[in-house]
Parts: C-alpha cells; structure tokens; sequence
C-alpha cells in the first residue's frame, strides 16, 4: 500500500478511495493512513460490491457525493476491491468531469487477472451486463497477492477460471501448468501478460481481443438468466464447456482436447452441474449480448488448446441454433 | 440530408435517430426517408431538449430504449437538434456498449459553431452542468444552414454570443467583421475553424482547450443560479462582459478594448441587464465549475481584443473575490 500512496503523490493531492465494503477494514485504513502521511487529502467511499449494485442508480449516488465533497478533476479515485469495483470506479472516473484519473488496487484473484487489465469499465442494467459503460486505462494498477490470503475458496476459483480461459485461448503450457501444482505469482503474472499482449493489439475490441471473450457468450447468458445467483467463475467455466462443446461439435475440435478442459475443472473442483436450465431464457439473454451482429450471437471457438479458431468474419464466429442447443443440454 | 444518408450508408447498416422534438417534423422525416431509401434501418427517439432533460436519468430511458429495441453495436447515433440533443446523443454513444459511432446533424447555431465540434459530450446535474461525461468524437458532423430559417432570433443570438467569444479570443479581424453586417456562413466557417484549431491542440482540456471557456466561468455559474430561466446566450454574453472587467480591473485589458467588447452586444441587440443577483448563490454556482484548482474558481482572462492572457498557471487565473464581486456588480 506504500507503493499506492508514492504513486498517487506524483499524480494528486487528493483522493477517493471507492471501495467494496467487503474489503477488510484493516486493508483500507492501512491505505488511507499512507495516504495522510504523504500529505494527500483521502477520503473513502464504502459501497456493496455485488451485480445488482454494479448500476447507473449506484454510480449517480457516487458521483452525487463526491461532487457534494467538492472533488474537482485534480481528484484521483483510487479503486479498492474485486472487478465489480474496478468497473464501477473506473467507469465512474471515466466520466466524472469528463475523465479524472484512477488507480486500481484489486483485491480478488478474478480482478488481478482480468477486470484490471484493458480498460474495459462499466455497469449491468437490468438487460443484461455491461451494457453501459466506456473504455478508460487507470493511470496504474498495483498487485499485492497478500490480500488474497482473507479471500475464500470460491472466490480464488472464480480466477482460476480466467485463467483457465487465458490458457486455452493462447498458451498450451500455460494450461499444463495450471493442471498441476503452480506457483500462484508466476501464474498470475503469466495471465496479466497474455490479457496486456492482447488487448494492445485491439484496445477498442473491434478483432482478437474478443477471444478473451471465450465461455462468456454462454457464461454471461447464464449468470444473467440465472439472475446473478450463478457466480461468474461458475457461469464462465460451464460457458468455457459448452462453447468447447460447440467446438467440438463443429469439427473444430478434437475429443480429447475437449476431454482435457473437461478435466482441468475437476481437478480444481470447479464443477457445478445445472439442476434445470430454462433454455428459452438463455436464449433470450444471447440476444442481448454485445458481440451480437445483427441480433445473432456470436462465439468465440477453438480448434486446439492454445489455439483459437478464425473464420472468415474475424475471431468470432456465428453458430447453427440446434449447436447451440446442444451445448446448453450438456451443462445439466 | 442526401450527404448524411449518403456518409451512414458507409459505417451502418442501422440508425437511431436521438432528435429534439422542436426540430421541424418535415426536417426529421426527410432524414428518415432518406436512411429508408438507402436500406439503412432507421428509427427515431424523441425528447424534449432542454437543460432539466439533460440529464442521467433521460440517458438512461434512451439508453434502454434502444436496448429493447434491439440496438447493438453495429448501430449509428444521429443527433438531431442543438447543443443538448448532441451533448446528450454523443454521450450516449459514448458509453452505450462502451462506445459506438455518433454523427451529429445540428441545428441551431450555436451548436452548429460550438457543441458539434470538439468531442464534449455530457450532462447535467442537479449540481451543475456537464459535470458527468466523456470526450467522445463524432464520426462527422453535417451542418445544413438551410435549417436556421426557422429558427427564433433568441436561438439566433445564442449562437452569435460563441461567436464573439471566439473573435475575442483568437482574431480581432473576424471580431471587426461580426461589428459589422457580415456574411453568415463564412463566419460559421470562421468559428469552426478557430474552435477546431483550439482543440485540437488540446483535446482533453488541459491547456489552451480552456481559452474556449472565457466568458463561462461566470456564465455558467449565472446559468446554474438561475435555475437556467436565464438562456446560455445571455448568460455567457453576461460573463464575457464580467470577465473582461475583471480582466480591466486587473490591469490586463484597455478601458477601450472594453468598450469595444460592451459595444459589440449593444450592435446585436443581445443586452441583459440583471434586475438583482444573488451574489451568494453565483459564487456557491462558481465552487462547482470544472475548471476549480483547490476548490477556488479559474477564469480566463484577455489582454485585448484577439489577445489572451497566458499568466504562470496557464491560460486560467485565480482572481482575488473583491474583483469577483465588482465584475458581478456591473451587470445589474
């Protein structure tokens, strides 16, 4: 958190800690108290970090009261907590006087690996995730893995998961070595570096980037329809499945690379089966999905683990409804 | 309209028009036909423009309108009004699904000189304006003088008043010609041209970019005061003849050259004489400008006429509150 503080003195006098209130007190005082030692005027504000709360109603209240607290641009918002937070926060810095700068310290295995890298921030609304939102790069993210020492299991899994999906999309060592005992820095580090890579390729999401959209076709359309009760590392790893699935089914992949995603998620027992799965409302939601050309959805597909399919119209890919179908039927 | 359609047809296959209800019905539904002819889907959303409107929450209701009409991200935003309907719009295209193409067709003058050009898009709050939104630049904007006819004199002069500003700040000559009968589109080429340059040597507002708020510091402060009974134009021609006496006072500007600023307005007829102003309530308006450094008003200040003054801190100053309260005295 001594980092934190050196790098915001060079940016700000002052500070806004928006913070997940989940996020263990002595984590964000020992912040705070950094920050008052290097004579940078912080204040915090404590929010809810959860879907239902990651919404335009929540960032108006935010923005409402940091302009009540008289923050002006020279304001830096500091975000403290998982990806729901560093969404939240950045979109908020994104438009809080037409942009002020933002610094992440992410507190879930999920956001050091995913949400923090690429710029991507925003809000769910009631059709759907993320629909609401703008592309704005925080000034500096800073990783401290201690912080995850408090996280429960579940939380670690949802990571995992992304990293899972780093690995099958780009790097089959990188899988191989998640399938066995990891060194969890290394792993992380790992991650971070095929997001950056990728992402700098295509910032704004118009070509390779939406590999990384990879099991969040179906992922997103889950945890949607499943009105956020699924978690996103669940909802992801059965969208990783299904879409493998998909892949499979198309001839693109082969059974046994398809049996190895199988495995990877027993091995880390990341395995949750649908009791029932109302397809209509799947369905519905897939309609509602960013990716969408012409009101079809699209999918991310592979041809081997490290290795992603291109077809004619870029990194994603149409698919026939009875294809589908069949990947949802999997899941139960 | 030909030259929009015609320009659409090449990123979009799918329009949604965001167009102030004020606009002439016949204006708006030539652009319809015109989208219909060329195969581009085109559907219209209405609202009414103005400043109450201007705000998060009718975002929001256009926003989910075009969720449920099924919009992605394939979609194209015409604005269709003034500086709110494009303010509002590009915003809006700023940040749905984080970001897609806007084209801005304005039509009122002073959007036509100032909202059309430069990327600010934003709205409103109950705290001030503008003070949440996005630098985000149109794909094109089309301006169709042709639309002015129909406009009121008050509209008019709206516009002029940006004009003005923009003679005073960067080019006595044009500022010599607007004192005189001039030539309508040539000056709307003229101030295009000078905001352009501004901005583009400083997109993000960090520099010169701020020379363009000269008059708006105390105007926008009027504005918010007034519970905007008072019109943008008046508000703005107000604070250009407060800020140049502050800048007289100060010792900057010639008891002439002020003069000559005065006389400007009293040529166009464009004169507001405050009956009583709070001064509280304006200087409260002033806490909450953008541009504040430590919670204490910036202004732009003039040496003369084409001539502004740069001082250590930039192109904005802090001014002592007796000179504050004398240059907010004169305009009763």
């Amino acid at each position: 958190s001594n980092r934190v503080s050196e790098f915001c003195k060079k940016i700000s006098h002052r500070v806004v800690l928006i913070a997940d209130e989940n996020v263990p007190k002595g984590y964000r005082e020992k912040l705070l108290a950094d920050f008052k030692l290097r004579d940078i005027k912080a204040e915090l504000l404590l929010f809810k970090a959860n879907e239902k709360n990651k919404s335009r109603k929540i960032k108006e209240k935010l923005e409402d009261q940091m302009i009540k607290m008289g923050c002006g641009r020279d304001t830096c918002i500091i975000a403290l907590g998982g990806g729901i937070t560093t969404d939240l926060a950045g979109f908020i810095a994104a438009t809080y006087y037409r942009g002020i700068p933002a610094v992440y310290v992410p507190t879930t295995l999920l956001s050091m690996v995913d949400a923090s890298i690429g710029g991507k921030t925003g809000v769910n609304t009631s059709f759907g995730k993320n629909l609401i939102g703008a592309f704005y790069q925080p000034r500096a993210v800073f990783i401290d893995t201690s912080v995850l020492n408090s996280l429960p299991s579940s939380e670690f899994k949802n990571g995992l998961v992304e990293m899972i999906k780093h690995a099958i999309i780009a790097d089959e060592n990188y899988f191989s070595n998640l399938n066995g005992k990891f060194n969890l820095e290394e792993a992380i580090a790992k991650s971070c570096e095929i997001k950056k890579s990728i992402v700098e390729q295509d910032e704004k999401d118009m070509g390779i980037r939406q590999l990384l959209n990879f099991g969040h076709t179906i992922g997103h359309a889950l945890e949607s329809a499943s009105n956020y009760s699924l978690r996103h590392g669940e909802a992801v790893a059965l969208g990783i499945i299904a879409e493998s699935y998909i892949s499979l089914k198309l001839g693109l992949l082969s059974q046994s690379a398809y049996d190895k995603i199988r495995a990877i998620f027993e091995t880390h027992d990341i395995t949750v089966k649908l009791k029932k799965l109302d397809k209509k409302t799947v369905k519905n939601a897939l309609l509602m999905d960013k990716k969408n050309v012409e009101q079809t959805p699209r999918f991310v597909l592979i041809k081997d683990i490290g290795v992603p399919h291109r077809s004619t119209t870029g990194y994603t890919s149409g698919v026939p409804e009875d294809i589908i179908n069949e990947g949802l039927d999997i899941l139960c």
